[in-house]
This record gives C-alpha cells, structure tokens and sequence, in this order.
C-alpha cells in the first residue's frame, strides 16, 4: 500500500527537488502539493522540469489541504513549520526541511534566528552515531542543513576517533540554489556567473550552531567552527573543505583508518580511493556524499573535503532518506549514488 | 530474464550518459564496458559520477570481450562501429551511437564524412512517422544525431501537416558535452565559459544531412536546411530554434492543431501549453522533449523551438528508446521526462 | 577643457558600463550620478567593481541635479527619457540609452511599447549608411539597442549591396546583463546557468521594428526580419546569426567584397579572416564587433554573424562613440577594441 | 622615448594578458612576440580578443629574436627561465611571470619543483613591507605566483600587525585559465562548469613555499601555511578564504586597524567598508585587489578574504606594476582598478 505524501511549498527550490524524488520513489503517492503566494498556479509553470506534475494545481497550505496523508513534508520558510506541524496530529510523520526544529539549545536557536525555540525533533542524519536509531519509527524529522551535512559527514569521523583538535576551521562554496528562489539581486544570473563571493563570515551564518551541535556530540567536548561559506557559480552542489590540527601521534595511516570504519557501510557516503578528491559534478542530482581525507604533515592539520549535491543529499534527499527509516523501509528506496554528469 | 548488455566506448560522455541509465534499466545487466586507450583503468578514475560501477575495469575493445551479450552498445569513433558489427553476427541487438549508419544516401555520407558508406541502419527515431515499424525487432539501430533530433522533431510535423515551405533555417545551441570528451584548446573551460560561438557554418556540419533525409521524408519533397550550430556555455542541451516559411493559408491555430496532433501520444515530447516555450534546463538529464510552435504572421514563417538533452534523449537516452522498442519492452522502460532542475 | 558628462540611472547595467568607459575617457569629467530608489546610497556599494568612484553618491534624477554638465546620458526605463531630456535644455548634448526615440514609426512605436510615441532622434549607430553625418554636432543622440546593433551590422552590407532577398531570419543568444538589474524569478542564477531559453518569440520583440527600420534603409525595400531572441548562461555577448536567401548571382565572393567594401575603414568592426568566426568572449568588455559571413549554396542563403558586447558596444560604448562624434572628438576616444580573454 | 617590450610565450592566458595590457599602456611599444609550438602564426588566430594585434605573427624564442628590448617578458614553462635570460645581459630587464625566480631557499624549491635551484630574484609585490625598494632599479624580477599574491596580501598586515598565531589555514577558488591553456581532460568545459573541485590538498601546491615565505618574513617567525586551492566555475579570479588563531588580547578594532594602516596609501589594496566582502566579479580584469578582514570571536580566529583576478593582478598586471617601478615610472601607469562586470 502506497504512502501518500504530501508537500508544503512545492514551488521553491526545495520542494522541486523533492517531487523529483518521490516522483520515481516506488512506495510513494503523491497527493496534495501546496504553495502560498502561487497556490492556485499550474505546477507546470513553476516547475517546468516536472513534466508528469505539469497539470497539478497548487492549493494553498491549510490543515485541511494536508490533513489524510501518511507523510506530511515542510519546505516553508523558517518559522512556519511549528504551527503546521501542530495542526496535522501526532500519527502523521512530518518532515519539516526547514531549521525551527534542528537545534537543541535554545540559547543558540534564539542567538542566531532571532525568534522564540519551537523544540527539537529527531535529527535526520542517519550517518551520524546513533542517527539511525533516532530515526526508526519516528513521527518527526529535522532535516539538517546543507552545510551541516555537508561538513559533519566530512569531520565527524576524525572527531569520533579522537583524532582531530577541537577547533575546525570550515571553507564551503554551495551553488546558488542554496539560496532559494526568491528573487534578490546579488542571486541574479549576471552577478553570480564568473564569481565567488562569501557571505556571513566571522562566524555569523546559521548553519554554524549545528555543525558545532553534530561535531561536539562525536568528539564528546565542545567543539568551535570557523566556518565561511561562499557563493559558486553553478547551479546546485556543496564542496566542504574542512581542517582541524591533528592530535600528537595521528599519522596518514590513522586518518584513513577513521573514515574508512566510520564508511564501510554506509550506503550514500563514499570514501574516495586514496589519491581521488571530490568534485560537486560527480554528485549532481544524487544522494551520494564523496568524501576525501589528507594529513597535510608539514601544517600539522587534517584536511577533509566532501562533495554533495545541495538540494539531495543536502536537502531533499535526506529528507527522503530519513523517511525511508522512519516508516520502516529499505533505507536507500527511491535514491540514488548515481550522479548527472558532465 | 535480464537483457545483458555490453558498451564499446564506455569512458567517454555517450557512454557515460548510456551507463547512467542503464544502471537504472529494470531489464538490463550491465556486462561488459570496454575502452580503448583506457583499457585498464577503473571506471571510478574516469566516470566518478558512477558510483556503483567505480570498481568495474576497461576492457579492450575486442570480439571475445563483446562476445555473449543480448546488446552491444556502440559509442565509438565515426568509422569504427560496421568493423565491430560485423563481428557480432546477426542475432546480437548492435546499437551504433555513432554516424556510420544513418544516412541513406552514400553520396552524403562521402561528402560530408570522406570515406566509403559503411550502409544503412533502421533509424533510431521512433516519433518520426513509420519511425516505431522500423525499430521493432531490428538487429541493428542506428542512433540519430543529437541536431537531427532535436531539429527533426522541431520541423516534421510542420513538413508531415503540409504547413511549411521547403527550406528551412536551423540555429540551434549545444552544450559542450556534444563536443566529446578529447581535450582540444577550444573547448576547455576558459574558452567556453562565457562564451558563445558558431562552427561549422554555411552548410558544412555533418548533421546537415541526416536533417535534410528525416525533413524530406515526411514533406515528401525535397527540403533544404541553412544549418547554423553554436557552443554554449553549458555542459549539456540542445535549444534547436527551427523555422521556415508558412504556406499560404497557414494560421496559429493549423500549426498548432499540426503539433497537437503529431504529439498527442508521444510519451518523450511534449508540446508545452500556449505561452510557454522550451529552455535545456527543463529536460536536464532526462529523455523529454520539450517543443513550442508560433506563427510569425509579420514575416511570414512558422518558428518551432524545442529543447533536449543532449546526451539523453539526444544520444543515450534515444539508444535506450531504441533498444526497448527493438526488444519488445515497454518503450519508456528506464527512461524519465523528469530533469534535474535547477 | 574637459567635457562635464552626467549619468542618470548610475545604478544600473548600462549606467554602470558607461561609467566604467567614461572612467578612462581622457575628455570626460564625471559630473553627477543619479537614480531612483538609490538615490542617497554610495556607488561602492551598487557597482562595487568602479573602486575610483566607490565613495561618490546618488542623488535623485531631478533637473537641478543634472543641470550645468556638457552631456546628460539617460539610462532610464523606457519611457521617462522625454520628460528628463525637455527640462535639460537645447544646448545639452542628451543621449538616451533608452528607446524611446529610436523608431521613425510612430505606429511602430505604438504598437510594441503600447504608449505615445515620444519623436525620433538621431541614431547613433555610425556605421549605418549616412551615420556619421546625422550625429555630427547633434544635441540629441537616440542609442541603438543592443540586438538591432548586433544584427544591423551584420546584415546592412549584404542589404546595400543588393546581394539579399528583403526576409531576414535572426535568432540571437544574449548574456544575461541585457535583460537588466531588476531581479525576477527567470533571471536568477540558478534558473540561467546551464539553460538555453528563448523568449520574446514570433515576432513580439521589441527590437524587432529597430531591425527592419535599419534595414529596409539598407535595402531601399521593405525588409521583414524573424528574430528569435535566445537568453544564454553567460553575463554578457551576443552572438547573432543571421541569414537570407541569396539573389541571384550572388557569390562567395561578392558577399566577401560586400563585407571588406562595408567595413574597410571602420574602427570598430572587424571582417574577420576567411575560416575564422567570431565569438562573444573576443569582444567581452571591448567596442569591437566581430563579423564573417558566409555563401551557403545548398541552402541559397547568406549567413552572417556577429558578435558584440551587449553593454559595450551594445549600449554605453555606442553611446561614448556617438558622443565623440557629436562633440567633434575623435570618434575612437576612450574606446578600445580589445577585449578581456579568457 | 617608448620602454620597448618583448614577450616570449605570447601564445598563453599569461601572454595574452600581459598583451592586452601593454597595448594600452603609455609608456610601452610592443616588440617581439614568440611563442614555441606557435611560431609562424597569427596572433589573431591565438589571441582573438587582441584585434589591435591580430596581423601580427609569432617568432621562435631565440636570443636574436628578443635581442634590442628594454624589457623581456617571461611567461614561460617552469625551468625555461633562467637559459633566456642569461643570454639577454645584465641591461636588459627581465621579468619572469614563472616560477624558477621566487623562492629564497633552494632546499623548498628542489623539494616542490624537483630541479635545481635556479636563483632568486627580486620579487614583485611591492605591497610587502619593503617590497618596492626590492624592486627599484633592478634588472630582474620574479613575478609571484597568483594564490601567493592573493594570500600574502591578505595575511601579512595581520602578521606583520602580531595578531595572528602563526599557523594558517588557506582555502582559495580559482578560476580556470590558472590551469594554462594546454588542453586536458579535466579543464575541459564540460568537466569544469558546474563544478568545484580541490587539487594539491594536504600540502603539494607549489605556492604554499612561497606563501610561507612571504608570511613568514612578515611575522619575524616561521609561519606554517595548511594551503587548499580549488577550481571553480569561472574563467578568471581568485577568492583566498585566510585565516589563523588571533593572539590574546586582539580584537576587531586591533584587526580593522591592522589593515587600514597596512593599505591606507596602496594604490591597488582597497580595504572594504566594514560589512562589504571581496567577489571576484569586482576584479575582473582590473589590478585591483579587496581585501576585508573579520574577527570571530566565537572561533577565536581572524578571517581575512581577498580577491584579485588571477590574470592580471595575480600574473600580468603583477609584472607591469613591476616594470613600472623598476623603470622609475609612476607603479599605476597602464594600471587599473575597475573591473569589468557584471
């Protein structure tokens, strides 16, 4: 029997990349698709890539569009999740894509967004210690940010094998669609096309407070992150290149031993063989993350980059992941390692 | 019963589009990939966009290593492909991706290719009129051109309804990926980028045939075709901007009324609604094709616009298309109209 | 003594190029910079690329403001040039980067901007038959827009020589800059970058009447001109193909000799060696217009492309070259022919 | 009286640069063009963004052919260096805009270079403390290395200032014409748009000597330098993500002031406003480097960002600024800081 899912903001960048998903998930049923300013608007001309949803029509987000779906998925702006979530009931798995509910301290939600904490729902990074087992049966999913994937899935093995000194310094450039849709002039195709440029430096950008949440919690102490996060121009991809000094005794050796225990088995994540780095355009379209490790000897530093694909693995290919756990399905239904390239 | 398929030619963009898909083929096992001057190397070194074939080696390209498959794949250098064919006996589905067979005509062939006509393939464009009755069953496919498609679905229906007048003017934008993957100074990253370009200008590019052959056939009088092609900087995506002089009596709603026809049924192309024209982003890595037509009533002529994939629909995915129909599968078996946007 | 020149719409693409010319034009003093919803804003911050001008301020686009300069440039949205060009006074040199004094139709005005029409002033494209000689000593200069530059130096030779038939066929690719600063949904980064699109077809372009105005000059008859306009994922360029059926008699040769005849002593454009096509990275940043043509004799036509910087030569180079003429400057002043590459 | 110029290897990105460059420059008439594989051609057909240039044709770099410049250009393959310009003479000035001249210590240069040291010449960043007495008068210069002079740049104030720990972390993009012109596969534009991918991680970039060199000589210690470069999507430009421990009692005021003092007089540094970041889109094409330096107080770091355009301010606008003080002409002539964008 069909799972019967339902998406809240189907028109953003997000909530595209989701239907795409679920578009050839075999267990999933896609019912009703929502949007706020376009409710009312063809699918077709908003996600025109699409071409089986063209004729859906968006309805607008309200308890009764929403309400009679096994799986109830979020890509609202922050701040809007907690009140829709609250309406749909507890026996509906909700999968909220947006920030309200991934961070466990207060203080540090309310440092950085600005607004009162809504709560803390399970984490959906299931390559984390304990992240599956979060997951299994749960009615609630936070999915992580693009660049907490990202950049915990490239650190936290050296911090779980006790390698790594507890001061990351993180440098990722992400595609533009990280950015969303809305339209603002230093997104426009003329600004971005031929640059780099950073935004949020010195330790101001949102996705900070959980990198530091996810890597403290492997390394069992409080963990800082210098993280500047830049603006490349491609369309879609995060590539995170992550060090941190390396404690006495960790040599090359070591470091590979860490990230191939901590990936042996995990479906999405690949350690690269030695000698191969990641690229973005190796994990386009996929829910593979590309991981590469080094011990730069002379800095005295581990140097760890990881490949994703934003909208995937960083965004709605978690999201589907995680909900493959939740509802007790084969973890990697309807994903795929296998990216679009050249 | 799997089909077992094997790829002459695997580390290059056709057979890296034409594994991508394959790997997701509910019918087909992928045998044998060969490569000629990267025999021996890992897939993984040269496709890192396949993941689940990363460990897989290159073998020669020789008779005994294609031996025992159901379907060989071809993507092999013009002049290369009737050589390993012959080798195959005639109860192998061969598949040529490259040119070698497409063309009718041998005076063509030795005009625009220079060398002897290697002879003639059923024709692996199933949307065009007695397109499907040629495929079924064949041993032997003859891949089309990446142009010739995008132009010859453009056009044909315009020429197969009577609308058009018998010459017509082509501009159409590639990605870069039609190139191919041998590095040449003109098409690395700092030239491209930012750039646009015409080639093969004033008649010379070798699709202009093949163009003219599919034109002619459903106007039933000889067509003529000014060809300009140009590289954009893009990886992938044909935008093929087709027109030609209407006939007397043509209006908006003939040509309209022409393309609704023609395309009802087709499950790959779609005739996008009033109002809204093609862009590549739209069919990105996927085997649709999306087409819009307008009657310029000023300067008199019909102007069709479609846009593919390039490597998908234009090369593997038409392979793929091909492949289903020769073997009496579900035409649309591992194909998607679903691209990866944005 | 140096020529006070004022820039209203500073904030802008085409304010922002012309100010970057005028930066290094030895005649100029850059006298006020106005805008809009800028106004009170420093240019550092909205055109961050013009360092020597980063501390200077926008005041509000009011005739105060822009009284007491030599020369007024208007980058404005079409329509509100005539309102700011009458208070400025006869004896101010006014050249409007707009369009609303380019067509000498007012039902062609009419019919495309669907307003008033506002008059007709001096066009500024020297190269056209009779050019020079309007512009000289003008007070009033109406800059060409972007894609009738591009197109109407590709094809006016062949036109005036008589080698044409009178039905154009241009399908143009454009950088993104020329669709302006304004940020909407399609212009973004992550929707142009990899995407072909065309836009404006069959015939509603607003370039179009500009084209066949130029033209029919040419011909001495009524010329009509498909034009398809394409957006490419670049920031800057156009690429125009342009094509028609050759008369009678015509050769290679002859269309060479038109070429060669038409662009002998002409600064800025360059009849490129036989074999050799031009691109938009060659003139990125420059005045230059790259042209070849070429005699497709199976098709019967004509092809003839061109390349310009759609800012540049497109907009403020033209606009910096009309004014030399009009002040009796050396026509090449402050502009230059080589462009930034790769 | 005309410097006249002479420029060996005038067929690359540097050449070409250093071409557009000096063809606008006051002071300097273009002599001697060479290249290796590309004797015998055409310049146009090389460097078609140099139509001022194009008729001009490339001879052998010989000693007869460089012989009766006052200045030779160098931009040659690495270890090519030092056999040309023994032959030149000691009058002559010789600037190389390769390697073999930078490094002081023959030990780092065998160890990255694996060849003998050839020697070491002044070296032309004049930005450093003491970097234009360095240069005053000399015969020889060595111009730095692209990552080296976007690096140095943004660290040394902060080193020489005593604020920061001596151990640094280093993340540049960089666009691709870095790479050469030399065609392989993975510059290709199919491989490269799209994408961002690292290279040299761990320690093996050849500049990360250099950079420590420069640093190093800063600080009055050794400093360490854990250097990750990039490639992204883009033709030109380099975004230099710098950062190190602040020293205690360091704080944004002591940091912000570090900078100003260090660029208060620099004709070519500009110092951001406080909130403005580096792009590399504001460089582009321009001698100008920006440089904004924060302090995250969270991470207990200094985060520095500059951006230069690799080509000009990174290579060739770096030697002409060394040119101009070696010859006692004005450092910015036939310099500039605007960029050209969007």
């Amino acid at each position: 029997m069909a799972v019967r899912a339902a998406v809240a903001g189907a028109s953003g960048y997000a909530g595209g990349e989701l239907l795409r998903l679920l578009l050839t998930h075999p267990e999933v049923e896609i019912g009703a698709l929502t949007g706020n300013t376009n409710a009312g608007q063809r699918l077709g001309a908003l996600q025109p890539h699409l071409l089986p949803l063209a004729d859906r029509v968006l309805e607008p987000t309200a308890p009764e569009v929403l309400a009679g779906h096994d799986v109830v998925f979020l890509a609202l702006p922050h701040g809007q999740s907690a009140a829709v979530a609250e309406q749909l009931g507890d026996e509906v798995l909700v999968i909220d894509m947006g920030a309200d509910f991934r961070l466990k301290d207060a203080a540090d939600w309310e440092a950085f967004y600005g607004s009162p904490h809504a709560g803390t729902w399970p984490y959906g990074l299931p390559e984390l210690p304990g992240g599956r087992a979060a997951l299994e049966g749960s009615k609630r999913v936070a999915v992580p940010g693009c660049y907490p994937t990202a950049v915990s899935l490239a650190l936290f093995p050296a911090y779980a094998a006790g390698l790594a000194e507890a001061e990351a310094v993180v440098v990722a450039a992400s595609g533009t669609s990280g950015a969303g849709k809305s339209p603002k002039p230093h997104l426009l195709g003329s600004e971005v096309m031929g640059s780099m440029s950073p935004y949020g430096v010195g330790g101001g950008h949102r996705h900070t407070p959980e990198m530091i949440q996810n890597l403290s919690a492997a390394a069992g102490e409080r963990v800082t992150v210098s993280f500047t996060p830049t603006l490349a121009p491609m369309p879609r991809g995060i590539l995170a290149t992550c060090s941190a000094k390396a404690k006495p005794g960790v040599t090359a050796e070591s470091v590979r031993a860490a990230y191939e225990k901590a990936y042996a088995d995990e479906p999405f994540v690949r350690l690269l063989p030695e000698g191969q780095w990641p690229a973005t355009a190796s994990v386009y379209g996929s829910n593979a993350v590309q991981v590469q490790a080094a011990h730069d000897t002379a800095a005295g530093r581990i140097v760890v980059i990881s490949a994703i694909d934003n909208l995937t693995k960083g965004t709605a290919g978690g999201a589907v992941q995680s909900m493959n756990i939740a509802l007790g399905l084969d973890e990697t239904t309807g994903l795929s390692t296998i990216g679009v390239a050249p």
